[in-house]
């Protein structure tokens, strides 16, 4: 069995949950689990949800399943095996500004100072007996430390973010125990791009992953941009629109959160043509009855042979929280069977694959699909992947 | 210098020409000539068109440099150094059925048996020291044969198509002067996928690739393919239209023409997603104010995680005929250079990244970006990528 | 109470007795109903479905409840007081050609001449006191007799289309009690565009309205195309697909079926701007998974101010049925309440709204918005909308 | 004659003086000019440009000619006989905020008092015969006065915008001469909307059109919504991205600037569909590469009948300068052509179709396609369209 805590009950970790669940009743083929058709050592029947954490007031303190219920009603059934435990109560840190826009908020770090609550949690975690940590917060500003002292400090005076906060708890936790945890970071903080963390995990025989798991438009972009680079057209510029109802782009109307997403996103236009070209690549707005499933709109231009102009002009709807769901659940039995192989700080080759700013900090992005035979290779070599 | 032959004195053709001499003049970048920015051992100014073969009688016996004028006005502008020699008069061959519905057509085998015009045109391929001999003909019903006695029984009859009775002369060419030639098709007809081809210019130390150049949503549907693939979404269906206004989309419009593309395009979508999608891929018509910029619609619905429906919609405006000239301009240096590295027959590495439909027969097709990755490593190991 | 009877018991039937239903229990609101926001004098819940009548062996004698059941399972709920009277045998009469590819056909005229399967039924509607037929049936060829002798000597012949069977079987209800009827043709097969039924209908007091239900991409095209006109922008050509997975598109791979469709659909072009620009408007194909929700895709460019060309591409995913059952379901209660002021042969201020090809023949296109307003002006003046 | 006056000296004027010219020397047809097919009293060819005013110290003082190559190079050929008089130096007024972000700034108010400055222009207008006012100015943030008294004392502190100051001194040009002067408002200050320049226009027998001049993807939406709206099909959400290269995008990045469009763009919604259907409509983003030609995409989904869901997705590529510049040859004839007929203040029924945000300030929004047709009516009514 892996034992997961799921940091973050919104809709991600409610398709998580439930998808779950009914991959292992056979309800569903597993769609959109990338290695699905690969034996791992480690299947994802034996990934088991143990707690959840959020700050939401209205999800503490309630059963799981109820919260999973709730986000959706309405959109797939949910299974009557979903885990009943209570939510419990999360840390806000310094990233809960704005947050109360959204909906009513508590933490801990309310009533105790952050490092005491972070401790608090590393203690669940432990005695939970947790082996992956996975991170489903709403996007947070935060900026990484570099090194483990400026970190330490931050914590001290409870300025780090709330997402490095449950990464140190996990930290802590495998410290304490002497037993390796794996932290999968599904957000834009940077923690596998954060060489203070990378660190400290290697120092506890652990395993960051991350930044930010690669779904909606990225990673086609990723892959599109790559298609063009090979035929040596010259992009004249790329754009491309997000839209959608869910609280991530809620949070996006909130000033103070909208500034993380941009930021990786655009990287990966330099990373992959090996120049900048001009682009205008964000989320854009909030509209609540797009729900889930957001619109996203891209414009291409390049020049191809004899200087004539080519355009590129692709629409998409796509169910945001179940494709990150979907990737979750193949990182967490990829994070328990990469500890079990020793493997430990962070893993740029998983994380070329379904990360959108893969750590460690100095790696590049490159073309998905060139990262997928990468990755398999690596996983093969590794003895992750057996057949 | 590489002495090529250009058979077929259309769009393509005249975007090559012109494009070439712009290149050489450092008038355009090489802007869609895929290898433009790693050091092969030929390099593309080494390229010269030495003849060109035509059945249209408004091109027969006019300077190339006209016919190239004529067809290329108000688009781009055509340098002064096109080659001015005259146009031949080419074959018809058992592909010339409904030719005349799109121009007044003329072939040397209007007045000999197809047999002696083909030995005519291979006489002179060998006095004008032809390397590499480019098929732009036309899209023309043919069947492979299989094996060289059939082939040649074919012949006998005047029952081998226009591109075939080329690919014919290309052969005898070498044969007979010992020199081996590189036979470029980029059209659909199964030339590097037909074992009496391929078995034919092993024996000649030659070498053709092909089938069918790879521009256009093809090469694209084939990496969105991957890109679902890779991710475990099921697809729905995968439905792609392409209307343009070119000679090529004329054809269509004539149904003893219209069968070949048909085929190609449609063998990607098992080969790459591993099971026949619902799928519904043609050209769909022809609208000539449209010109050579076609325009192309694609829609595809996948399950993702969970159960839902994503779908991707893609509109393209694509200029056909550079982008295959562009093509065009690499292989003709990759031919030559592959030929003085000994390579015969024909070589799957090129064909799976530059052709739809890639020999041998026995291939199949693989997600461009792949294909990409593995010509690259082939051809440094070759030393025909040298930096 | 308006009494419906139903020729065509697929999926549009199906979407029009459900929904009915369910606006009569209030379960739905009558969104797709045009003028539902008016107080018209007949309300649609006095529509009731008395008879039906199909050709399709799986549904003749079967209770209709059960055939719209069988259809509409999985898309939306199915009310439990659809009537469960049986589903009637038709007649196939000439157009039944290719249907039997789709489906096992029977009908009257395999055992009866088909004037005496025209009388019987006739003598249903008027035994059933129908005031309403519905035309629903599959596309089919058919030409315009325009003149009544021509259409009496070919039914004798028994060479009418079935579409032209039923009209003529609802004219001879209506002739034969004195009662007048209403037949509302939302099929391509020319009715209200032929003279000979016009004059018919108008012989009986009765009214004919069609031809060919406006929903779907033509009608937009239509207001599409205004917009461009007004602002005497000058369409350089205008292309549409179609794609669906219902059986509309499945006849459509039936070379037989295929032609009525393209023929109504491209008159709207030239009707709108004024002269004829280069177009290719038609359904392109078939793929069973896209269901009911046909995709669409449409390129326009134009010249705009100053010799600058503009592009527009729409891409569309309609629900074809629901949308044709929405209009059916004001188009009954029209005609009803046309019928009682006196309205008779067919009403053209009514057709230019609704109706792809509004008959009479002599009658143009005009951009829907306009032929909106058009209508509603002529049913106050004519006191069927009332407030 | 119709002695033009041009205020902002950018893109669309280049494209206005040039157009002109080309339409004279009948270069072009005209194309992008609405009521070219029409006879109106006053012809285009009448038009003639006598003055243009700038506040971009690159222009000030160079000839108009020099200053409308400069923007047009690349784009259009430009013929010789656009006017070479210089280029005169504007007013900033209380909007030149941002403005030096985009290029170096200068204006008669940085010596003058803006009063006197205003009045000095108004002399020049009166100087000059000027019969029309044609403002094309930079986007800037002004709000109505609503009457007179208000903004006079605002005129006295200096406190309106650069649109307003010259919509002063064409008021104080047609006051003190008593000679009419009608002044075109193509962007969306709010002049026709706000009631204290109705009044004036009307106390010096004048005449103000506007606000905003309705190009690209505002009036497509209206007619788009209507189209929905006549058929009943329930809005449940539209978003519209635009995003472009050309100056009006530039100013969207300067944050004191952004905030007009936003406005006048979404009352388009609530005003033809009847309710406020959750929307995003607003100009995007800046990316110079993208030129004048901008890139807008649009997705729209809506409840049909029996409560399923359709969608439409737009994507344009318009040219956004000349399309406003045919809009002002037809606007600057028109409002010559009302002035003859005596009529005063503003003109709503021209407004509706040419305006996004139609004055006067009551007034609402409606489909174009209707206001077309009742513009049309009225014009002839008044004998401005005499065929």
């Amino acid at each position: 069995m892996i034992r997961v805590a799921v940091v973050g009950a919104g809709l991600v970790a409610s398709h998580y949950a439930a998808g779950l669940q009914r991959l292992k009743r056979a309800e569903i083929e597993p769609y959109g689990v990338p290695l699905a058709k690969f034996k791992v050592i480690k299947d994802y029947v034996e990934e088991e949800v143990v707690s959840a954490y959020d700050v939401d007031a209205n999800k503490v303190g309630k059963p799981l399943s109820e919260v999973v219920k709730r986000q959706l009603e309405g959109v797939v059934p949910v299974p009557p095996d979903v885990p009943d435990f209570e939510v419990r109560e999360g840390v806000l840190a310094s990233s809960g500004a704005g947050l109360d826009k959204m909906f009513p908020v508590r933490g801990r770090d309310q009533k105790l100072p952050l490092k005491e609550a972070v401790e608090e949690i590393a203690k669940e975690f432990k005695s939970d007996n947790v082996n992956v940590v996975l991170n489903l917060i709403s996007t947070e500003p935060a900026e990484p430390f570099g090194d483990e002292g400026k970190l330490a400090k931050a914590l001290e005076r409870g300025e780090v973010s709330a997402g490095q906060a449950y990464a140190f708890a996990a930290y802590l936790a495998a410290k304490d125990s002497g037993k390796p945890v794996a932290f999968i970071n599904l957000i834009p903080t940077p923690l596998a791009n954060d060489p203070a963390f990378v660190k400290l995990y290697e120092d506890a025989n652990s395993l960051v992953l991350g930044d930010d798991g690669a779904t909606g438009a990225t990673p086609l972009t990723a892959d599109l941009l790559e298609h063009l680079a090979e035929r040596n057209r010259k992009v004249r510029y790329i754009v491309q629109f997000n839209i959608g109802g869910n609280t991530d782009f809620l949070a996006l109307t909130i000033p103070e959160r909208n500034l993380m997403k941009e930021k990786t996103k655009s990287s990966v236009v330099e990373d992959i043509l090996g120049y900048d070209a001009p682009h205008y690549i964000k989320p854009t707005g909030y509209v609540e009855a797009i729900g889930d499933r957001k619109f996203v709109a891209m414009d291409i231009e390049w020049i191809t042979f004899n200087g004539l102009v080519d355009e590129l002009i692709v629409n998409m709807r796509i169910n945001d929280s179940p494709a990150l769901a979907g990737l979750a659940v193949d990182l967490v039995r990829l994070a328990a069977a990469l500890l079990e192989k020793g493997v430990k700080g962070t893993f740029y080759d998983v994380n070329a694959f379904f990360m959108k700013n893969p750590g460690p900090k100095e790696a590049r992005n490159k073309a998905r699909i060139k990262a997928y035979y990468d990755m398999i290779s690596a996983l093969r070599e590794l003895g992750v992947i057996v057949e």
